[in-house]
């Protein structure tokens, strides 16, 4: 099943019900509002949506309207971001000087969640200097979850499945990272792609709670990178039982995998420029890769064994952040 | 203007109004059902909200049900705590044997915000082994924040003051920290006291946005520390400028100062456990006050310089969380 968020004005938009081409939706508004609605009542609703899927599969509803899509959570309550690709843990080390993972503790930081850009919004961040940087990744989002979970019940609360892009802004992420709290202004708002999928639709493409896809990402239309996602050294269950172990978890999650990272990124390449950068520095001496320009154009989209790419794409354009006038309160407060 | 939130079954409760004393209270679902639809809105709702407290304070409502009462926003998209006292940040890493800040750029991280436990409600967690500590700190609510905000013009965008009580986990928490990436496991749902209240409110209470009364810690019923909140060495208007400088924050977001801390503290105490024994440890070598165990109460309420408590009092008593059986799916799923 395939699930995805129509703007509507609102915060949290209408939840649609798409088909599994991605060329119809069907409102399900009279089932539930939003996805957050359908997501805090899940057992109970999951299964009318479900017939729907099979009605919208079948020729009912509507043509998708693409553009109208927002994230399919636009806003969520908890967005707790893995680190779970080691190959990309190892390199990032070596490029800020710093020791790798020391425990097998999984890594895992709390960001922004207010906001998860759509998949076709401009992206505005305030300065080119910052480094600005992409992130692929792939994301799970539960239902509620109780505190102290075991990795086997946390898999059966793994609802739906996407695909996210963490901006990053590298520039102040080394700063951040030393002073042990995590990040704040080094991650701003992330994007997301435009559809939400059940495991079970993803078929061999989900499989040991880790998506068995390539993850595409292409700069300014050129490839950049298409590592596969199921090289996490532990899977999602394993990052929703850290996530917690002391904390309950509310319906509406989204748990990150971290950057999609492989062993051999030689040939894979990498979902990041500032992995790409620490490949060539330890290459050559030197990163060559420039981070992103406003104007500049970042495309994500997963990629299974059979060609499909089941979460839609992530495509946006950099943009710079209307900034207000720091002397004038009227200009700030519009 | 004094704002609490009703318990009514639903996540978000009902926004009251309560009078300046404490002793009674306004029902205002006709203006805002909730505390966050009053923030959404903030500028043509709270001056019908002002009457309402007008009118609660000449005799009408009735009588408040503090047992009723949640945290003021008993769930927020975003909470963002710092760490603004500098006599804290140095007792602390003396302890952990890091080293204290190293730029003058407020220190911050990104927490949980889908729970905010309310002030007389027990606090579930897993064990005691995990060093359970209390952290007393001010907090302000702003409406919608624009990204790159001055602090002069952040300051105008504080829209409420609250307490917290920002619930630590010790033995967890430095290992956290020293992965770069923040707390997750060590920093479990924080609580609140029941009143939320407008600055112009707190009098002579609120400078320089600083809360300008003293922080009172009880433990069991015995006095533990009563340091004074004006001595942040920036205040809320610069940690939302922070918050703000590469994202919008959305109206809702509490912003925390931190553990209250002073440089007298062998006069004032302190308002968290792990800081006292920094101190014990720095005089005497070792420390003395242990954690807390399950069944013990903690009391905080500000004090103002008349002997007011605008806030009313988070008091609560710790309990051992229900962990689900891990080889159990339908209990976990309770």
């Amino acid at each position: 099943m395939k699930l995805a968020t129509l703007r509507n004005g609102t915060p949290d938009g209408a939840l649609i019900v798409v088909s599994s081409d991605a060329s119809r939706a069907m409102a399900i508004g009279s089932i539930a509002p939003t996805l957050q609605a359908a997501l805090d009542d899940w057992s109970r609703i999951a299964p009318a949506l479900r017939e729907c899927a099979a009605q919208v599969d079948a020729g009912a509803g509507v043509p998708l309207e693409a553009h109208m899509l927002a994230a399919p959570l636009p806003r969520a309550w908890q967005w707790l971001d893995g680190s779970a690709f080691d190959a990309h843990g190892r390199l990032m080390a070596r490029l800020f000087g710093i020791q790798a993972k020391q425990s097998d503790r999984p890594l895992m930081y709390q960001g922004l969640s207010h906001q998860f850009v759509g998949p076709s919004d401009d992206v505005p961040l305030p300065r080119e200097r910052d480094q600005i940087d992409f992130e692929g990744e792939f994301a799970v989002v539960t239902d509620a979850v109780p505190m102290g979970v075991s990795p086997a019940v946390a898999a059966t609360h793994i609802r739906l499945v996407m695909l996210v892009n963490d901006w990053s802004l590298r520039a102040l992420a080394r700063d951040e990272m030393m002073t042990g709290f995590g990040w704040v202004q080094a991650k701003p708002a992330c994007s997301a792609a435009p559809f939400a999928v059940t495991p079970d639709a993803l078929a061999t493409g989900w499989a040991r709670e880790r998506v068995q896809m390539r993850l595409r990402v292409e700069v300014n239309g050129a490839p950049f990178g298409e590592p596969h996602g199921g090289e996490m050294s532990v899977g999602f269950a394993d990052l929703i039982a850290h996530a917690a172990a002391t904390r309950s978890l509310c319906a509406g999650t989204i748990i990150g995998s971290g950057t999609v990272s492989n062993e051999n990124y030689a040939i894979t390449g990498s979902t990041c420029i500032a992995e790409r950068r620490a490949i060539e520095t330890l290459d050559s001496g030197a990163p060559r890769t420039p981070y992103l320009r406003f104007g500049d154009r970042v495309r994500m989209s997963a990629v299974d064994d059979a060609g499909n790419s089941p979460f839609g794409a992530i495509d946006q354009r950099l943009a710079k952040a209307h900034i207000p006038s720091q002397d004038d309160p009227a200009e700030a407060a519009r």
